[in-house]
């Protein structure tokens, strides 16, 4: 069994606050003896759990690595009692290029758990933070949003889980999180998964979808910043109080017929925005062909009622491409 | 003296409505007698002005795409009285490719006019619109949004003219457009703009940004429709009364401080949104290392009062980058 | 074990003709939530056998997509016992590009049978036509040419097999194809041939090359057109009957020394065309260097007796290319 | 005036036979001191007249260069009387990498004439063989195919002259060329020709299409061949008679409408084949849709009688490309 | 269990000298039955052990490639008691495009061993190697050098094995290679490397780092060279005595603290040259950053007391990259 | 007259020391509203002359940046009377990519003197330095090295001139900046150059050869530094005396056949490195096919008695690419 080549430049059991990186060894045609490095923040202070944040996981979404650098570089070792591991760029290869998968080796990181030691860069990134970092947590929050080429409205997640304890645990930790859309999920094709990985390990998982566009506004990072500091306090290692910024209303996708696809190739006119609700049959899209003028446009209708919770973001679209995602608030 | 080899596969004055294309004679590695093909539409009847519209000048912006498609798809020659000439792809290459310049020629279409009938494609383009499609125009809208890297508050706007009552032609226009916005501007840079080319012509001109980030929302692209149907009531080539939703705010970019650039490479947070008002000195964005944590950030500070009026759009931002302009009410 | 992710967007079983799509989802860069869309037409009536027609198996032969667009287009349920699923652009990614190989993961889909469900794109398609659409069918037509890079005589094929029934029942169909040329082949490397699937799993297998050059012409379409309506008709599941235009000459390729690789880079001369006789010992193609002028070219010589079955179609060769293949006429 | 850097690295007025090369000094990132190198031969004996010929203009196009070769390599001093200069591969860049235009710059060479001596590389190539070389020669042999993305039947070609004298001595070079067809021809864009820039220094000048695709077949190889060594000992510079392989048919192309342009993006499928007789509004070809299965293709109809002359090779086509041009026997 | 498709062009077990090709067959988009070509050289006579000698392994490395390209043409039979196997360009794609991975599959050759006989064209090559060539072997000579991005003092080496008798027989052949310095060394992460198959098969095995940049200087061919003919001749292969030119240092590389890696993007500054003695502490390269002037460079300082063996070698460094190792004489 | 965009974030002719930018708007795909941000410094104090030191005119030459990193670094404003303006990236795009040649225009900066203001992205740059920066200075040195494709021996050089006063002043400059070698040179080629531009304003230029490669050297960069500060006390603008480290002794190229070029492509055997004697008729270097093995190379020998000054550096060589210079010591 091949041991898995990633090394820290820092211990992650000192008490205190270190800045370092997890170092991947990566031989290539530009450096023979080249590394991926993906920088890492620990900050330990006393007894008490350890929390395990990641952003960039698809390295286009952006709200998880300003909040995770936000606080590295803020919060200070008296605030923490137990442990806090921040990796703000995961991935660190594709936040480096403003690209979803890994461009090294074309990994969709988020399907590539729980790694191999002796694949691929991003397979052996997967398999360190899945067999080295994640048995260190008690918690781990990974953040998501839809990238340059989703929109999302801003929630955080957790799974219906087997162990029901569990998964009231997680759900706990997304009431804490606040976001202004909370959402219990069933994970169609959870294979490859990093919330899978760490779902199995019986951890306390928490995710989220927090806009998109391949851009951060000024309000979502702060979502993002503020649930953060919420889901640590409320495990009880961040010193001060959960603060909550208005209530958190419960969305759901109930089935399959919640996403809408593209027929064909063209321009999108979108015909409702994030939060608009819809009703079944409703147009809410038209595509428009790139190559003419003078035809009508296809059309594409709601397939039930609900809100627009996610939406193709590019303003060219190909056929089969999701383009828009119908949710209902429960 | 080289002839434009460019030719429309329609009648350019010929009454009623029809569809067709503008052949630019284009050889290349795929394609030896190939061409690039711009959609084009034409809707006449009885004798008016005539105007022209034009989308895509730079191809990621798709405010006036949808805008045009539609209005080629719905007007109907007993609606006008005159001649509407519509573009929605005037950079077809670059619309097709999703970019801001040709892929063919690298060309910035918008500082390529008047343009060189024996140039590049883009070159070409330009030296057709400006010299053959301009001269038989009345009133030219074209449409610009931030494209994939820039985000705007959704105004229309014209230019100081010498020429006073070309200019309050062309502004009277602009408030019939009816944006939320509305803006009279000194262009710094005009050398090679479209907007200059007409207007040198006599004409009235009316220029848009109304949104970015490389798509459009079911509400910028209602704002760009009815501002376009407005314009052509007002020129009293399209039938009906003018629809105003809500009143439009002036703005001003009075100084070159307005404008804020990176000073490095990094990850962007943004501390103000879209339409925030801030005051000189106030923080408004900063930016993160992208290879490293627990560094503190470089920030960026408002050089004047005013409200955040366009921003920079992708996460990462380059050294020297616009990341933000604010605009002060007037 | 993991579900193949492709699924039909319409029923494969109804009767009548319907036009749809075999969806993979495929997340990417520039479209988080995309999708490989492999357009299929299902034509079905009554009782009675099932064909499964498929092009494009390499992105850049042409004979059999346009063969099956005309029969999608073209055949009503009513003249159908049985059914015939047609997949016009079965490497659809491939097909799309123009190119042999798919784009999106550099697999040559021939090589990727049976395929694995939670492989790369195209190992998906393998495993999903092998094991849900084959097992469906009784005859299977896959459309092959020489592509972009090599040229054949158009002929009809099948293979050698150790189940001499089944043999005869896939020869037979190929004499129903009725190409010029027919021909029984010994596979020398039949490892992840779509040919090997079908035949292990008991079915009429009938495989072509139609041409080459990365083109198709009106007489090679027609030959690709009247062949599959003639396996059809043969299998009893279209009205009418064999219609055969002319003889088939049977070839053969007896042994490895029928094939001449070229012994360097540089520019080819064929010395004889597609179907000329040859004599062993014969030049049949020379070599110029790319570089120079002035030296004498590489000679290539006939192995054997026989005509000009194939050539490398591109104008320069690069060493280790196959350049010719002669057959004998049996 | 900035002199052009090409230099032979032979005489080109010393007798015998040399091969070298036009050098051209061509600075670039993997050879800061690197060059362009142009083969070229040089046979001459005695007095008389020089004749040029130049193969590869267009990267993709293969005979010319074949033929060229084959004359270098053949042709002894005692067999001339007076100069041969011979360059296989004009613009050697593009035919060093298969493509119709050059590589280095993306230049059309055979929109490039005069050229400039201090433009880029492929302009000092257009300079350098308008200024230098083309002054030494009475006689100018251009060789052309359709290259990788045209078809055609196999002519040589003048054109139509103000010197009447000067157009009847190129059309006898053109007889003595010898092709299955023959035409004479008014270039419509003459600017920038590589004729236009021979034909205004008073040269006889015969420039071919002989056939296309990207490949040469023995035929066409054959055709190009011996129409060099007649146009050579019809101008009294090579020994020995012409020979002629059968007769040659004059076409014309008298008017725009024999070119037929593809109205979108598809698979073509070719009705008609080169040589086939056509009529008025007979469909000549049909382009299917490149994603989906079961809708009518578009059909293009002949716009007038006579035969197909040309037509686009490659499987796909894109809305503009030239797919046909129809010829008539005169 | 697949046969490896790697076929000689030539015996390899016949008297005498021949060249030819292992040539493995590899379908790609622009050869669909092209081949990729590997150089060999074989040169036997009597009875006597047989040596196998590999260069480009990694494809930027020219010592090897150098040396057995003068071998392969300057040996005569008459010299030879048993064999030598040749293979100037074992990595041919990757020597081709003078990168260090093959750029068919992106394949470090040197992490790719034993092989598999139906993976990736450079998995397929490994295990020709390994399972054909390296069993006829009884000796192994593979170059090595820094490649394009490192530089290297020039040494010879050989690892320690549990076998301490093959070890010896290893060294042995080491100080007859007679490089300026040899080196003992303990792989750390020896898994795909060609060494460690070669030596499971209890060969005698050299490898070496003869110098770097991705050139060679007439001083480093010819200590390869004279290194390959002195190993011939230790095994009694070639006749003649052994050359050594000054004696050869012995380095030791004891621990991973000899390797120092570059802590951010940036333009390096070496302080010490290859060969120099450095102390610990001593500053050895600083590293400036790229988008700006006037701020301190980092510093980069000595783990240890010692030499500098191997230096990054590119002006730009990335964080990560190995910038110096610092070995030790004993 | 368009006027130059670029405009330097600190005033130039402040006293003290300031480090800014010379900021050039340059909108792309990326950033519509982008710039390329070349770093500056200025050190002023007093009256006294300017100096004007300019690194990265090619972007992958390094010993240049180096030291005007260190003199920005290091030099305070009071160890100076007059002016110090460094730009240790002048092309600042091809040094982030490491390349000669600007990635955004493919120009080489050093033949695109004296610029155009409303050029390519280079060509402005080479117009602000020729007609801003360099009228405000007396005294200018560039540094060129080999860049990644040719080494040299170190040398400062200095052209003959018309102006003979002129050329002993730039001579003077040479002897101080007391490099191994120095050399007068008769530029050939001279249009275009940063040099001739800077000539023809009268000013004393100093330009340099001091290794190549694409890496610095500690020496090579020892030599740069050490250059710069010694011409800068020469000018009476640095305080502290000359350092020489040894003699400098007069190299010259005195005629076209200095320079070897290869006559084909392929594998470079050098056999005499830099500084090694040579005499005519010797054999300085073979090329080696890269396809086949057992085939006598292509020997190139030298044209004249000398020294070998420079080298063709990469491993593999392209026909027409100089493979050496020999010079001669005077």
């Amino acid at each position: 069994m091949t041991a898995n080549p990633i090394r820290p430049t820092i211990p992650l059991d000192a008490p205190g606050k270190a800045h370092g990186f997890l170092r991947l060894p990566y031989s290539r045609n530009d450096s023979a003896w080249g590394s991926v490095m993906i920088p890492i923040t620990v900050i330990a202070n006393g007894q008490g759990p350890t929390a395990l944040l990641t952003g960039a996981n698809h390295g286009d979404e952006y709200e998880g690595p300003i909040a995770l650098q936000q606080l590295a570089w803020e919060i200070e070792p008296e605030e923490v009692t137990g442990r806090i591991i921040l990796i703000p760029y995961l991935n660190s290869p594709a936040f480096r290029a403003g690209t979803r998968v890994s461009p090294i080796d074309q990994v969709n990181l988020n399907r590539a758990f729980p790694g191999k030691p002796d694949g691929s860069p991003s397979q052996k990134i997967a398999d360190y933070i899945c067999n080295t970092l994640v048995p260190m947590a008690d918690v781990v929050l990974d953040y998501h949003s839809g990238g340059k080429t989703l929109d999302f409205l801003p929630f955080a997640a957790a799974h219906y889980l087997a162990d029901k304890t569990q998964q009231e645990a997680c759900f706990a930790a997304v009431r804490a999180f606040g976001a202004p859309y909370s959402m219990m999920m069933v994970e169609i094709d959870a294979v490859g998964m990093f919330d899978t990985a760490v779902e199995e390990q019986g951890k306390v998982f928490v995710t989220t979808e927090l806009g998109g566009g391949g851009t951060a506004t000024a309000r979502s990072a702060e979502i993002a910043l503020r649930g953060a500091k919420n889901v640590l306090r409320h495990a009880g290692i961040l010193s001060g109080g959960i603060e909550l910024a208005g209530g958190s209303r419960m969305l759901d996708m109930p089935a399959d017929d919640c996403f809408h696809f593209a027929t064909c190739d063209g321009l999108v006119q979108s015909l409702v925005d994030l939060g608009d609700a819809v009703t079944a049959g409703q147009p809410i899209a038209r595509i428009w062909p790139k190559d003419r003028s003078g035809v009508a446009p296809e059309e594409v209708r709601a397939n039930r009622d609900g809100l627009l919770a996610a939406r193709h973001f590019p303003g060219l679209v190909q056929g089969g491409d999701c383009l828009a995602v119908i949710a209902v608030l429960v």
